[in-house]
């Protein structure tokens, strides 16, 4: 499968989906919940997660037309996640529009991260459903996980101590469950035997991880333009990415002391005092700084290093699936989602 | 059935429900959602919703022991809307302890919501399930009707021209349909036919009509002391009860001028000056003024008549039942429900 053939499936799938998302939220719903689920789910964005289920569908042997129901399902479960992480993180926007907590407030905010959650699971059993007691433990496994990675992200906010291992499993919950429950809906979509299954569960688990440090290395590398936000937010905030952890764990002497020092500062202390203008000059100055360590003591290319082994563990897993253009479209996926800028 | 014999029943159904919930947290999860999960599920209460699915797998002629899981599962629902409902309320004490956003933060409060949710579909599923694609289906049907009903709620805080039927409308979403949907799993766990499992929906649904109709009245009769908080609450928040719009309904002249004030009067007007001593006096007279028009035009018995209609139909849905005890439960269980304080 060429990349052009790929790029176009990829597209016939992300219509397909923003199609079904379109029709989920039914008109009776009272006034505000029904504007602020649809606004949410007609928010756009890559619908990767809906994707990945729709192309294992097909890798598995299946036809994507049974799995667009999962698709939704799943798309909508992290939509809810999406809603409800704006709220405790105090996000203004999301892909360019204000989010539901600003549009309308708290309480609507936490009244559509419900409902969607409900009909995120209504979706799941829309019409004839294979398996359906597997599909809703899958789905409920991942909604318990996305809470739980979250409640770990929470925490590493407040700790200064956070270990790499401890990271890993932070982002395995957040971000990795729930690729690999996209890639397993699929599979069970196809009907595929438990092995393919739980070959596609670690597809999405490398994969997720892969995906989760290349945000992480983006953050400080890729171009503001493609971004759509400023480089550094992460170091601004103090975000315990896997660069931060392992720049602290690498640098010596002064560099080691500067970095725990940024470990324990508040976030705003580095913009408390002063001028709009000196505030952002002190922001450049710091993101300069941490970006000039993390070359220094070879972070950045140790990033790289780990996004690709991931990336290589999730396409060993695809090796039990008979080559052919629907294998080549999860590698194209792979790459799509760690090459995110080239 | 004696009036004994049922509260021994139900004390033992009770205990088996706390029993479980007890042991669906985790000790994997992360600490603050560990804590504060486990902290809302043993709150106690009388566990109306997982006792009435428990009585009707009984009476459905099943073993109570089959519906334990979806009891419980029912009950986690319920405190998963409380947890979130206390946010939204900002709501500081809740069965006389504090809130989880008091005694934790917002964020854990709203965490903790969503993995109790998760829990609830988890404890659905837990063993071999009998039905299990239907079961969720009842599950989701009730989350979503609970997530409308508690929108139209706060929809209706802010109108002030709601209607008697608009207000059957929302209770019956944010109260009746939980009741009915632990009727209709209890049925489901004993296989009973769809004409069972219909006539335990309307069981559920008048019963539910007739609870809310009855929490309503109780906030003006009851006695603080059986209530657990200070009479009026609903008259000082300017709660569109069934008492209120129908008063301003039925009065006349000074006394519907008097009403309509009210409606469109902020909670906070009534105390935003003076000393406390002055506010809790105002409070007092209004909370009188009102109650004194209830009287007078006839709401209290009026209420008290919708409650009895209501009661009745949820009753004469039992009519297919063979007689006998564990018909007779369900009895009893109504009129505990409706009856809460003699």
């Amino acid at each position: 499968m060429t990349q052009t053939a790929f790029q176009r499936r990829y597209e016939t799938f992300r219509s397909m989906v923003d199609r079904r998302l379109a029709s989920l939220v039914r008109p009776g719903e009272p006034r505000d919940l029904r504007d602020a689920s649809r606004y949410v789910l007609s928010g756009g964005g890559k619908r990767i997660r809906a994707v990945l289920t729709l192309m294992a569908c097909e890798a598995a042997g299946g036809s994507a037309r049974n799995a667009i129901d999962a698709a939704a399902a799943i798309e909508v479960l992290h939509n809810f996640t999406l809603v409800h992480d704006d709220v405790m993180d105090n996000s203004p926007a999301r892909r360019g529009r204000p989010t539901v907590h600003i549009t309308w407030d708290l309480n609507t905010a936490l009244l559509t991260g419900d409902l969607l959650l409900g009909i995120g699971y209504r979706t799941l059993l829309r019409g004839r459903v294979l398996h359906a007691e597997r599909v809703v433990r899958v789905f409920t496994g991942a909604l318990l996980e996305v809470c739980e990675g979250q409640a770990l992200d929470l925490a590493f906010e407040r700790r200064t101590d956070v270990t790499v291992p401890e990271y890993f499993g932070m982002i395995e919950k957040k971000t990795a469950a729930l690729l690999s429950a996209s890639a397993v809906m699929g599979a069970l979509m196809a009907e595929a035997s438990p092995r393919i299954q739980s070959a596609f569960r670690r597809y999405g688990h490398f994969l997720g991880r892969a995906f989760q440090l290349q945000d992480d290395l983006l953050d400080v590398v890729a171009d503001p333009k493609d971004l759509g936000k400023p480089i550094g937010g992460d170091i601004i905030e103090r975000k315990k990415t896997f660069l931060l952890l392992r720049a602290v764990t690498r640098a010596e002497g002064e560099d080691r002391d500067f970095l725990i020092r940024l470990l324990h500062a508040e976030p705003a202390a580095a913009h408390a005092a002063g001028s709009p203008d000196r505030a952002a000059a002190d922001r450049k100055h710091l993101i300069g700084r941490v970006t000039g360590l993390y070359e220094r003591y070879g972070i950045l290319d140790e990033t790289r290093r780990e996004i690709s082994r991931n990336t290589k563990r999730a396409l060993r897993a695809l090796a039990i699936l008979r080559p052919g253009p629907s294998r080549e479209m999860l590698h194209h996926l792979a790459d799509m989602l760690v090459n995110r800028i080239s």
